[in-house]
C-alpha cells in the first residue's frame, strides 16, 4: 500500500502506538504539538542532523532498516563525543506520496533496533512528503563533564577507539555489490571476496555503532566522533584548541579485513584510515600520565599536523576528509 | 558566489561567528558536536519540523528572508501552543552546490529577524548539500503547566486568538502574483486589488507569526496551534479529549480584507477559515466560567462536530484542512 493511501495522520497513529512506553523523565511523547520532558540538573546535550536521499545515502544499496539504524547512530554519536548519554529522539521523515508502505515501516524497524541498542526514547517528530526521502534526527543527553573540542593541551596523548577506514571502505564495496544487501536478516551478497572478509566492513558503512566513551571520560581532555575523516576532525580539535598534532602511520589502528580487501580493490588502506569519513570511532586527547585502554596514534604539539611516516621522517600533511559543498579529493 | 566555492566548513565558521552571544544557560553554542545547555528545573518541550522545498514552500513566490523567518515560526508555534516559552534553536540547512551565497546569507537574515522577534537563541545544527533546499529546525522551551491536546472538557468554551482563513488566502493571491515580492523590504507587487487589502493577507501566508499564549494560559484547559486548519486541528483536541464540538459559524473571527479579497478571488472565505491551515493562530478551551479576551467560536459537547449556520440551523461537518501524503480537498 502507497503512503498516499494511508494519509499523514493514520501514520502518525501507527508510530505513536507503536513508540508508546512509560521513559523515566518523559511527561508527554508522540502525539501533542511538542513533546514533554523533565530534564535532569545537569548540562543538557541536544544534536540535530538531516540525512538527504542522493547526497548522505544511495538507496540502491542501503535498506530503509539500514537507513532507519543508520540516522539514530550518526546522532547519538555527536552526544557520546560530548562524553554524554544519550536519552530522547525526534524525527522528521519525509518522503514521496508513492511511497510503499512498507518503506515506511522498515525505516521505523530500524529506529526501533537502534534506539534499543541505544537505551534511548523516541519522543516526537513529524511526517510529510516530499519528492526524495528526507530524514531528521535530533537527540538530547545529559552529561556532568562536557568533553569540548576546544580542550585539547600541547603533551596530551592522541587516542582513537577503533580500526579506521572501515565505513569508507565498506561504501567502496557497496559501490561494487551495486544493489541491497539485507545484512540486518543474514543476507549475504555475491562477490568474488570471502564473505567474513567484507561484511564486518560493509556493516560499519550501512549501519555504523557509535561508540560509548563511558570508560574515558573522567580521563578524556577533549573529544571529537570521526565523522568526516580522521585528519579533519582531528584538525577540528587542533584549530578548536589552539595546538597542533603528530600522527605515526604505524600505529593508526587498520584490521586485517581492511588491509586484505584494500588489496582487493586496489586501494591504499592508510588513504582510507586517514581520510574515510563516518567510521563514528571517538578520537580523544588525554593528558599524558594518563593510562588508557585505546589506541594512541600521537600528540598534541604546539602547532601543525605532522604524519610521521614508518621510517619516523616527519610529513606535513594536507587536511583530507569530507565537506559539503566542496568538490571531493 | 556559490556555495560550493566557500565549502561547509567556512559556512559553518561565518553562522557561528553571527549567532555567537551571551544567553543565559547557554554553556556552549554553535561549534561542537552538540550543543550544551543547563535546563531549567520545570518542563521542557521539544519540537521539530522539516520544510522541504515544493512540498512546504514554493520558491517562485517566497524569498529565502521568508523562508527563514517561517521556518522558526512554525515551529516556535508549536512550543506556544503548549503554552511554553521558547528558548533555543538548532537548523539544519541543505541546498544545492550551486546555490548562491546570498540565498543563504538571505535565510539566516530571515532567521535573526525570527530570533529577536520571539526572544530565542540559534544554538547548534548543521549544512549539508542537497539538490533542493530542505530545512528542518528544532526548537526547545519550557512551561511549567504544559497545555496538551486531551484535556478539554465537556461545556468548555472554545476560543481563537485571532483571523482565520488569511494565510489560506495569501496563498492564493501569491498564486496569481506568481513572483516574489520582498515584503520584508517594503516591496508591492502588481495586482488589481489595493495593497492594503492584499499586504496583510500575503504576510500572513508569507511570514506568519507565531501567537504567544501568555495571556491565555493560567485560563485555558487545552491548546493547539491552527496549522493544518480549524476543523482539523479542532478534531485533534476532540479526539484526544474523547469530546466533540459546537461551532458557531457568525462567530468565527473573519478580517474585512479577507471578506474583500475572496470576494475578488470569486471563493468562500468560510471555506478558507475552516479549512484554510498555517494561519498560526491558537485555539484553545476553558471552563465555562472564564473570561478570556479573546474570539469565543463554540464550545464542547460531548460527542460530534458541529457547525451551527447563521439561522441556528445545526450541521454536521466533514473535517476539512491540510493533510500531507492526502489528495487535497
Amino acid at each position: 500500500m502507497k503512503l498516499s493511501e494511508i494519509g499523514e495522520l493514520p501514520l502518525l497513529r501507527i508510530i505513536r502506538k507503536r513508540f508508546r512506553g512509560k521513559t523515566p523523565r518523559l511527561v508527554l511523547g508522540i502525539g501533542d504539538d511538542a513533546a514533554v520532558i523533565r530534564p535532569k540538573n545537569t548540562n543538557m546535550l541536544l544534536t540535530t542532523d538531516m540525512m538527504v536521499e542522493g547526497v548522505h545515502f544511495d538507496l540502491r544499496w542501503t535498506t530503509p532498516y539500514q537507513l532507519g539504524f543508520k540516522l539514530v547512530s550518526v546522532n547519538v554519536s555527536d552526544i557520546y563525543a560530548m562524553g554524554g548519554k544519550p536519552e530522547f529522539l525526534l524525527i522528521n521523515f519525509a518522503a514521496g506520496k508513492d511511497t510503499d508502505y512498507g518503506f515506511f515501516e522498515e525505516i521505523f524497524d530500524g529506529i526501533e533496533n537502534a534506539i534499543k541498542t541505544y537505551g534511548i526514547s523516541l519522543i516526537g517528530g513529524d511526517v510529510s512528503s516530499s519528492d526524495r526521502i528526507t530524514l531528521s534526527a535530533t537527540v538530547t543527553g545529559y552529561s556532568a563533564k562536557v568533553l569540548r573540542r576546544s580542550s585539547a593541551r600541547t603533551g596530551n596523548r592522541i587516542y582513537v577507539t577503533g580500526y579506521l577506514g572501515e565505513a569508507a571502505c565498506g561504501l567502496e564495496l557497496m559501490k561494487r555489490i551495486k544493489k541491497k544487501v539485507k545484512i540486518e536478516k543474514g543476507q549475504k551478497a555475491k562477490i568474488s571476496l570471502k564473505w567474513d572478509l567484507a561484511l564486518p566492513l560493509i556493516q560499519r558503512h550501512l549501519m555504523p555503532v557509535a561508540r560509548n566513551p563511558e570508560r574515558f571520560i573522567k580521563k578524556a581532555s577533549s573529544m571529537i566522533d570521526i565523522s568526516d575523516g580522521l585528519l579533519i576532525d582531528l584538525s577540528r580539535i587542533c584549530s578548536e584548541s589552539g595546538v597542533g598534532a603528530r600522527i605515526y602511520v604505524d600505529r593508526i589502528p587498520m584490521s586485517d579485513q581492511l588491509k586484505r580487501t584494500t588489496e582487493y580493490l586496489g586501494i591504499s588502506p592508510l588513504d582510507l584510515a586517514l581520510g574515510g569519513g563516518e567510521d563514528y570511532e571517538l578520537l580523544f586527547t588525554t593528558p599524558a600520565k594518563e593510562k588508557v585502554n585505546a589506541y594512541c596514534i600521537g600528540e598534541i604539539v604546539n602547532s601543525g599536523m605532522q604524519l610521521v611516516d614508518v621510517k619516523g621522517k616527519r610529513n606535513k600533511v594536507p587536511v583530507k576528509g569530507y565537506q559539503h559543498f566542496t568538490v571531493q579529493r
